[in-house]
């Protein structure tokens, strides 16, 4: 099923697994943003490690799909998948989609919209029923996004920063 | 760390992981909630054997703690937790909240409340650095009920149901 190719408004974009060679672009991807910079992803190199102990955590759980998607082998986009097994709704696993970003320069070229309905389009293939996401409230333009893709915003996202454990 | 006992309003409550022996008991507890009835957990006999793979599938996932409490060793609530690794908020593990049910005779006894806050305690320990659960909008007192615990509702929950895989 990986890698896919698919069309960007004329450019062609490709879909694969992350790699341990992506991490880099990663990080500046999630620093680009403002509300992951506003919660710490400032790209500072002093954060690599534990930038690095994450991706191999992600790599070590069969349950986990980090994505990017590339242009000319740039990386210009990226999402992680999870399939989470649970009894509700009649023992529905949930296909969850998290840290969904995109390129500042490469936005509205319709790479999101491709990259989350490749996601649904996978998902019973990944024996899930259920896709699920949650988008920060002040990201409106997101929600609508999700809306025209099909999504029910039907739910309430709660977060809870808590300490952190002894390194 | 498991099983631990807390006070429920004057009533001694054990929190254990789940076994396969309490699958009625949490086919019940689903079957109870009006929400969770009009998704399609009816309790049906037919459907025991997706529950059965549904259970087995959590079992099998190192990721995965599906967890009951028990009163008098009657099992009186429910919830499964999740850990994510992740490379957003500096490579923070998340820890996911899912499927909170507490019996309709046995709520408003501060259940709910501290299995919520063992599952905030247990975070470090687990590696995660940020709880989180989306609550279906309709539940408005679960939503005060979170807030009080500490939780910001801070994002939008987005569902999609799609199409069942073919067995």
């Amino acid at each position: 099923m990986l890698p896919t190719v698919f069309d960007a408004a004329g450019t062609t974009c490709t879909l694969r697994r992350a790699t341990a060679a992506d991490l880099d672009a990663l990080i500046t991807l999630l620093a680009d943003d403002p509300i992951s910079a506003s919660r710490g992803d400032t790209g500072a190199t002093a954060d690599r490690s534990a930038y690095e102990r994450a991706f191999a955590a992600i790599e070590a759980d069969s349950a986990q799909l980090l994505l990017v998607a590339t242009i000319d082998e740039s990386v210009v986009a990226t999402m992680q998948l999870t399939v989470i097994p649970g009894l509700a709704r009649v023992g529905a696993s949930r296909l969850q989609i998290e840290a969904v970003r995109v390129r500042a320069d490469q936005r509205n070229r319709g790479i999101g919209a491709a990259m989350i309905r490749w996601a649904v389009e996978q998902a019973p293939a990944l024996g899930t029923t259920l896709a699920q996401l949650t988008s920060d409230a002040a990201r409106v333009d997101a929600h609508r996004f999700y809306e025209r893709l099909g999504f029910s915003a039907s739910h309430v996202g709660f977060k809870l920063t808590v300490a952190s454990a002894p390194q």
